[in-house]
């Protein structure tokens, strides 16, 4: 009797032991620097790095600059990665010294490598290579600035992180992009709208006292990754942030980015000078409210030296700009450019508007109202574009602005978080989603105009180029909520850094970075990475259905929706189904909206056939019994989109029960609890569409389709309440 | 040149290395289990601690009991004071095992220990000591249940901690108070209502899918001080969580806390069945109302078995409640009761009423409603009363319904969070608040009836004994927001625990465990723990002051404040200084609020001379030159109290100062800014509201006051945003 309880026990408590002593909660991110397991592999690298020299004083005092922080980052990495303490000196005293300095404040060691590496390195990349310097075998980590030697440090952790050889050691970059920006939209009350992983990041109520060590991890992480610029506030924007109280605080959160490379921002409330500044009206071309923001902004630099700027959303859902004085958003931008361009500081001008009032397919109104501007902004002033015209969608065609104003530098917005796409609960690496957006092709001014090549500024030419990613991060412990959403944040950053890595290439890297260099565990984990936006598509909004959201909330599915505050906020709107078929019209027989772009992609798009699987709801309304290139009915061929999509998710629960033991227990079972969420999730989806559009196709669910669990109604029926970063949840 | 420069960047890397591999986020609470040093202290634990004995089977199965936690606890916290390895045996195989288990399912363990020991253990306490079983020399934690074996767990965890000695070993405790609870102020959307250390623990909308690991430490940390119940939600309640989604959410936390001995409650809003239910009313007398509780709570025992009880705050700051069908609280209290009985469930009914049509002096309300419904509550509906009648106020005479009601178990309200004690950001710690008021004599129904003896049902001989705390804890990393007001926290479980117990000794347990037994370290952090709570009080609202608060938030002062939604939420109607003097009359010749005490009160209370200095202002309104104990006059004494709070938090500073090094870098530099908050607050409420009495007073500061640092109208002018915990916030 007495035996087998005993064992039992004894499985329990190496279960709760294990559970209490195993768990990791993810807040290393992939900056883990856990000890190389491979002695040998170990030791090899522990020669290599024996100490690290700086050659150059940097600066007086104790003062943290990017090169303290490179080296305090390489000395805390090394010391995990290889159990060394590295001391730090100013001269190499012995082989295996990392000898980081700038080409300008050491010429001798911008001598020991080409002028064409210098120039490659460009103004925030490195050069890391092999060097005798000083009759010693050195390990060289060069910048043109400092925070090249940041990047570099980075870098080489990652190398090693990565196990890759040291042999023949030979990394150079510099980002192709030259402001890569978090965009948080964090309101000053703490709620971060569409954040899914807690609150806001910044503790306003306790700045400037408090300053959490957190900041700096933030920092480090975006380092990391060659982000160098952070907007912290809301575009739906809070003119309070611009009172003396709160630059403060701002201020002590730039201090702590500074050594870091990374610039703050902030959303300016267009109506700030009548709000915070007493004035009478916010008009772009009064003199008073020129000059109010002309003090402002030189109170801000006061404040916050090297400040990088105003992120702005004017005259769209509800937000106040220039159109309330008659004027247009190139006379608002260019005011707030004005007053920056003194600083070298930029103002990013969403193009994201769109109006109550004009009753136009939505699609179109961006470019409507920015197109014709183009030639009118300041140069410092960029306009900012979302990927797609309607907003964020699961998949959307880019958007037709991209190659459309070749006078004004474009900034490209991504969204990292997943407000669409299953928020922090649902699995779906953005990698794949961000490539083919970088890698579209505008054909403006022709083919191989790609959105990367207009952003980054080759195609036309422009002096400033800037990205932006709609951060998805917030104060939970693993700042993404879900743990495998750390992916997207790296991924934007990777992507921001060099467009032409591949997501495959990131997905494999990061996996390595944060779950170890195990083949076991890195090849399913990457393969789920590489498929799950597709599936999350598959499951939602496949063949280009888009917006088909629930009500109050952009989690689960709604394609019933068709009251909301004004039609296009319904979802029968967007999908049109009815007895002759779906989808929505764009062409020339519809909205028109395909107009908007390049006459190749017209051509392309404007006809069913020519027009990819992928979007083809998106630009016509097709019958049900179309024909698909796949041979099949249109109807079967979306229920079975549908129906992949679940089982997508259902491989990977299998896939992930094979980590078992492989990885801590507390990031195991969390990915398995949130995976079988999202197969639920998943399977909701897939019901509530398939039984919604039915009712319109009146034809049976074809083989393979399994039969929904409950009818519509049930599914109507379903409330979520409080859905986490919808503006409604508070 | 270079010799300095490489000995600061020495430093540099020191200190920087430092802060990131010597950081500690303080989320392990007291329960850190930090390897003892002293190698020969080691020894003997180790020899005493061999392995774990759990002689008789507990559960079939994997299924987690208390003594499942208990043995896990043992093993966690052992591994880490002594670094062994214990392996768990059914009977001890060699001497040194500890041995777990119950007096009623090993008859043969209870046969080791006295009768009288068993029955001082009681329902859940413990007895531990040596002896010998099965020819070894064993350690005994016996229960006589098996959640008494959990607590005694901790309690010889905590001997360990504390480094007490081994030899001699004799533990025996049992609660005075059988419900301990803690009260989370928490909305179904993750806000918390006066909450200061972050958003909700309970994260509803991944429940009951997504079980994070924080909700076993939660539990774990509550057993660790015996705290066994929790209301999971706000008593400003939303009928929401009595629907069946959200039951199954609830569920999913109890099946998490139910092995550390903690029942789960909710808080019942009165109009749930009108608002969840489909009825025309709630009338607590209309049978299909009742029959909706009935069913409701039949419901909640299938889905949550063990399930505590309900909470109700009704007919008070705008809640729904009898009184809207003309009856009262014991009418709707009884009705709840009466669907809980049959499954040992009870009702905690708030006394915390006020209403905004009474024109009645607020502290005299709660009284005026409850104490006249003596004796018509059934006897599983307690009353909950707060430790005061106005509201948690810095410092506040008991409240008068203690005593008063000898018919009804009276459950004491405390608040952990401080609301109006500098919330998160200042240290307050409340073992003496807590103490004073525990101690407080309410001379009902004689000399010595003192709460604690009302509360634990020991004067009036209830069944019944029921103690909450408005629970002071959030998901910020370290629960607390203040790393010192874990401190709170802690107390108030051990106080619920044993009443007995001195906030000295408490003060002084609590920093051992969290800071360790180094003496340099313990002496200063205790000495600023116990004056802490009497510095608040002094620089905020000394001598009996109240509810002087800005408005908008409970954090900074507004003495000016004379316009809000009523009378009762301004700041001049509480201290009332005029050319006359400063104080509420709440004599005869006042509100004779003081009449619902007891006479030895009245007597003792009614008269400036004998009532203590502290209450003074509190119950009498004084000439500015009012004589005071001290010799000096009122206006003199109020502002050297004034003055010596923020002396007394610059003595902290200078402690704390010499802490540096004695800890980690991340909780030493966390709560040195926190001092500087403190100190600055400290001098904005002294100058704020002095400068605010002088004009009344027309007297000069007193020799040892500081000039106030600015004009009033500067500090009237202070405003404060989002407040944390503030409903406004959100």
């Amino acid at each position: 009797m007495r035996l087998p309880f005993v064992s039992i026990a004894a499985m329990a408590v190496a279960l709760a032991a294990g559970s209490l002593l195993r768990a990791d909660d993810g807040y290393r991110l992939w900056l883990r620097y856990d000890r190389v397991a491979d002695e040998s592999l170990r030791a090899t690298y522990a020669a290599a790095f024996t100490e690290i020299a700086l050659p150059a004083p940097t600066r007086p005092g104790f003062s943290l600059g990017s090169i303290e922080a490179a080296r305090d980052e390489l000395t805390t990495g090394l010391k995990g990665l290889l159990g060394v303490d590295l001391s730090t000196v100013s001269q190499p005293t012995r082989d295996g010294a990392l000898l980081l300095g700038t080409a300008v404040r050491s010429p001798e060691l911008a001598g020991l490598v080409s002028e064409a590496d210098l120039r490659a390195a460009s103004e925030e990349g490195y050069v890391i290579r092999p060097v005798i310097f000083a009759g010693k075998r050195c390990v060289l980590v060069l910048g043109n600035r400092d925070v090249g030697v940041l990047y570099g440090a980075f870098a080489l952790l990652r190398h090693v992180q990565l196990h890759e050889p040291i042999a023949g050691l030979n990394l150079v970059s510099a980002p192709r992009i030259q402001r890569r920006l978090l965009n948080h939209w964090d309101n000053l009350n703490g709620f971060v709208e569409r954040g899914y992983a807690g609150q806001s990041l910044w503790r306003w109520f306790e700045l400037p006292d408090i300053v959490s060590p957190r900041y700096r991890d933030y920092a480090r992480a975006c380092a990391s990754i060659g982000v160098n610029g952070t907007v912290l506030t809301n575009v739906n924007a809070n003119a309070l942030v611009l009172t003396p109280a709160y630059l403060q605080k701002v201020a002590a959160l730039a201090n702590v980015f500074r050594p870091y490379g990374i610039r703050v921002y902030l959303t300016a409330r267009f109506s700030a000078p009548v709000e915070i500044g007493g004035l009478k009206t916010a008009d772009p071309l009064d003199p008073a409210v020129k000059q109010w923001w002309t003090d402002k902004v030189a109170e801000i630099y006061r404040i916050i030296p090297g400040f990088g700027g105003f992120l702005v959303k004017a005259n769209s859902e509800g937000q106040p700009g220039p159109q309330a004085y008659g004027r247009n958003h190139a006379d608002g931008a260019n005011m707030l450019a004005d007053a920056l361009v003194p600083y070298g500081g930029i103002v990013m001008w969403r193009a994201f508007v769109y109006d109550n009032n004009v009753p136009a397919d939505r699609h179109t109104q961006g470019f409507s109202e920015f197109q014709p501007l183009d030639g009118q902004f300041r140069s410092n002033a960029i306009v900012q574009v979302k990927n797609g015209a309607i907003d964020f969608m699961p998949r959307e065609p880019f958007h037709p602005l991209f190659g459309a104003m070749p006078q004004t530098p474009l900034a490209l917005e991504l969204q990292i978080t997943q407000e669409y796409l299953g928020q922090s609960m649902q699995l779906a690496f953005l990698g794949p989603l961000f490539e083919e957006v970088l890698d579209a092709d505008t054909f403006r001014p022709n083919a191989g105009s790609t959105i990367a090549k207009i952003v980054d500024g080759s195609v036309d030419l422009h002096g400033i180029s800037v990205i932006a990613g709609v951060a998805n991060i917030g104060d939970d412990r693993n700042w993404t909520g879900h743990p495998l959403a750390q992916a997207n944040w790296y991924a934007y950053g990777r992507l921001a850094w060099d467009h032409q890595l591949t997501s495959a290439q990131i997905a494999n890297e990061w996996t390595r970075l944060t779950f170890g260099n195990d083949s076991a565990v890195v090849q399913p984990i990457t393969s789920m990475l590489l498929e799950s936006h597709e599936a999350v598509v598959n499951y939602s909004m496949p063949l280009g259905l888009h917006h088909i959201m629930a009500e109050g909330h952009h989690y689960g599915p709604g394609p019933w929706v068709d009251q909301a505050g004004r039609a296009d906020w319904t979802s029968v709107y967007y999908h049109r189904a009815d007895a002759n078929g779906v989808g929505f019209d764009r062409t020339k027989s519809g909205s028109n909206a395909l107009a908007q772009y390049a006459p190749e992609i017209q051509n392309l798009w404007g006809n069913p056939a020519t027009t990819p699987d992928n979007l083809l709801l998106w630009f016509h309304h097709l019958p049900w019994d179309y024909r698909m290139k796949s041979g099949r009915p249109l109807w079967d061929e979306i229920a079975l989109h549908y129906q992949s999509g679940v089982d997508t998710v259902r491989t990977w629960q299998k896939a992930w029960a094979t980590l078992n033991g492989k990885m801590d227990d507390e990031r195991f079972t969390h990915v398995k609890q949130l995976l079988a969420r999202q197969e639920h999730d998943a399977r909701v989806w897939r019901d509530a569409c398939l039984l919604y559009f039915q009712q319109f196709s009146k034809k049976p669910l074809p083989a393979g389709v399994e039969p929904p669990e409950h009818p519509l109604d049930f599914y109507k029926a379903q409330q979520i309440h409080f859905a986490p970063g919808h503006p409604g949840a508070h």
